[in-house]
């Protein structure tokens, strides 16, 4: 008997790479061994497709393409979805998710609430994400437990710190955190997030990037989410929010600034020359009216740029492949230019180039030979997805979450047939609706 | 043994009635009897709850809705779904859409292409819209088989009827389609449509909306869907596409205004004045760069707006849900105002104010005793709609179209638990992919 040369075959379907060459394969078939992809082409030129396999999928009608890559989320908000809308952000911030999240942010709302989040993005495509909140010790403990790729970033913010012994306190648990996942869980890299200039003062900011730099992680930061935020810090600071992060040292290739909607065109040039990256959710800027982020300019000035949903609260959903169809959609209009944001562009921008913000580019984001195996099937055999004319189109422009059929992450089946192996979503959903209902009933004793 | 007494009944689940004092109903009793809404209300409090029913659909879990109301379509379109992107709106139009248009449109691509729009749309929660395309009659065919709601507007526009007596044959065509369908289908309203001012001349313009106004029926047409029309118009006509149509007669309650994303104040004052009707089509317009409607002033005003999702080639779907979400958020984001366009206002522009919008807010557009029975069921217990705290928040922000989970048009069910009862779904797609192989074929010979 011969060897058993795969772990997992997918055989048949169209292979949409996402590598450096953009090629698209007819026929496909792709061969995962320990977690590994060690076949990716045509299915007529493979000497050994034959081999025995533990699994075979059967991806005709389908389209297999590299899972996305969400670059910016707070898992546990789901508890808050849909809990204030329709609000300006600071009242949103102050009134509604700053006392709800002091009155209700535990080890266990946070690990609930990451599980279902994980099962929504499992769902809809996502194998891959980065977030950053509070107890992220027990969300790296649910992602364990769901087989997800993420970074994982500690939560830093003066708002609940509010002493120095209460910083300190953050910093040495900081410290524990990365010292506990960074050696030992493959698909977990630990990351520390500032939540924003005016969040946290330098003496937050400063010491928590010098931590992330001797930990070689990345760090994560809000800013110029909203217009007035350049006031803010230039009354505070004295100068504009950029300037006064490159002041502290804070901007370089290992930072990932969310949301840039007010960046100027010097700003973009001064993370252009230092390699910083962005993190772009339009669909959370949209519902907040916080703005629309220069990313056409971004791309331009060749920053990296990855797409995000943010948490559930402003959202209000995890789905990638939304937002990847309004991300193409409001850059063109914005510009009455409808040539500036093509589907390709968005495509890349959720798989290659997210991975590329997360500093995981080497690893993730295309389907090629060599690459960790995180893949996800399209079943494209649908009312809405046909006529199929081009790939890229419709990725962007007519699928939908609910379209992934099947999900690998590293290797491992962790959706088939749109079934969660990993996650028990009747249980997820119950333990957040429990917390949901303690909610509504504190709120409106 | 009693009379039966009802044809179906929906028991439990949460009922959204978006009749006029907006109640959400907890555990409901809808009744339904010859095609109408007969009981609608808690379940505790129907009499005759426990009548024998011909159906009974086990609702607990879901929201149970008006079904949604898309007021702009070009059905047959899906044909071209994705041929050509992210390209300029005339570039788009005159060298690819119109082309295509002149060589490929056909009777039975027309039927062929309606029949896969439809099972799009009813999958995705949509029990009437509203049509504007050539062959309408073949339209018309195709949706009595599919039993949907539909204005079928017959199409008019100056580039295919090249001369006077063309002009003359459509108009013939016309009044045939009219009284081959006025009098006799249930669900099918005829209409007009007139492709816009730019591509109709007044003696198009004119004569057509005689013949509406003479059968008492509405008039359709493309109005400022690009900036660059009320030059054309005015170079052309020495004034502004609202005066121009103003003077020629066009404008009143029975004009349905398409896209009107370069309406002016004082057009829009116009507008309320003569009750002209609005469908709004934001990804659409957002695709082709087009521009924003100003639909917060339009509403302030008190104009009525419908929703729409455009033909497939230019969104590239016909997915309501996906509208409501993009509706509520381009608004917010252009105005920088989140509280401009909330989850609630959106969802009664894709229910009542649809109807309305039509003319159809006697017959459908809420869920409440006397009207047609137009009724769909979300599907809530899911982790991306978990947890639930505002079902406008959640049917807007989160939901999509395929939690549409059944649908019910004039009380007949036409899908249960996501499969199609009125539509052969495989073979609708194997009609359209071989149009599309044709498409590509002499596309590129």
């Amino acid at each position: 008997m011969r060897e058993n040369n795969w772990d997992i075959v997918i055989t048949g379907g169209t292979l949409v790479t996402m590598n450096a060459g953009m090629e698209i394969i007819e026929d496909a078939f792709v061969g995962i061994k320990n977690g590994i992809i060690t076949a990716a082409g045509k299915r007529g030129d493979q000497k050994n497709a034959n081999d025995p396999a533990k699994e075979t999928i059967e991806a005709s009608g389908c389209i297999v393409m590299p899972g996305l890559v969400n670059t910016h989320t707070h898992l546990p908000m789901v508890c808050f979805r849909g809990m204030a809308d329709d609000l300006p952000l600071m009242e949103w911030l102050t009134k509604n998710i700053w006392p709800a999240e002091k009155r209700f942010v535990s080890k266990k709302m946070v690990y609930d609430g990451a599980t279902l989040a994980m099962a929504e993005m499992i769902l809809s495509g996502t194998t891959t994400f980065c977030d950053g909140y509070f107890f992220e010790d027990s969300i790296a403990e649910a992602v364990s437990a769901a087989g997800m790729r993420a970074v994982v970033g500690q939560g830093f913010a003066d708002f609940i710190m509010q002493d120095e012994s209460a910083i300190e306190k953050t910093m040495v648990s900081a410290r524990r955190f990365i010292k506990r996942w960074l050696p030992r869980a493959p698909l977990i890299t630990p990351a520390l997030f500032c939540h924003s200039p005016y969040t946290c003062s330098p003496s937050t900011l400063v010491p928590v990037k010098e931590a992330a730099r001797e930990a070689g992680i990345l760090y994560l930061i809000h800013l110029l989410e909203n217009r007035d935020e350049a006031g803010t810090i230039l009354n505070r600071y004295g100068k504009k929010p950029v300037q006064h992060l490159l002041d502290l040292g804070i901007l370089d290739e290992q930072t990932v600034a969310v949301h840039c909607n007010w960046l100027t065109k010097e700003d973009i040039a001064v993370f252009a020359d230092l390699g910083v990256k962005v993190s772009h959710n339009p669909e959370s800027s949209m519902k907040l009216a916080a703005g629309v982020a220069p990313v056409p300019e971004m791309l331009r000035q060749g920053i990296t740029v990855g797409i995000g949903t943010d948490g559930c609260a402003s959202n209000n959903d995890l789905d990638m492949f939304r937002e990847m169809d309004t991300t193409a959609k409001i850059h063109k209009v914005t510009s009455l230019n409808p040539t500036i944001m093509s589907a390709e562009t968005v495509l890349k921008m959720s798989t290659i180039g997210g991975a590329r913000t997360l500093g995981m580019d080497k690893l993730i984001g295309s389907v090629e030979i060599g690459k960790k195996a995180d893949v996800i099937l399209m079943d494209m055999n649908q009312p809405h997805l046909t006529p199929l004319y081009n790939c890229y189109s419709q990725l962007v422009y007519a699928a939908r979450g609910a379209d992934v059929k099947t999900s690998i992450i590293n290797g491992r089946i962790v959706m088939k047939d749109r079934k969660l192996l990993t996650i028990d979503p009747q249980a997820a959903m119950e333990n957040v609706r429990r917390i949901a209902a303690d909610i509504i009933h504190q709120k409106m004793p």
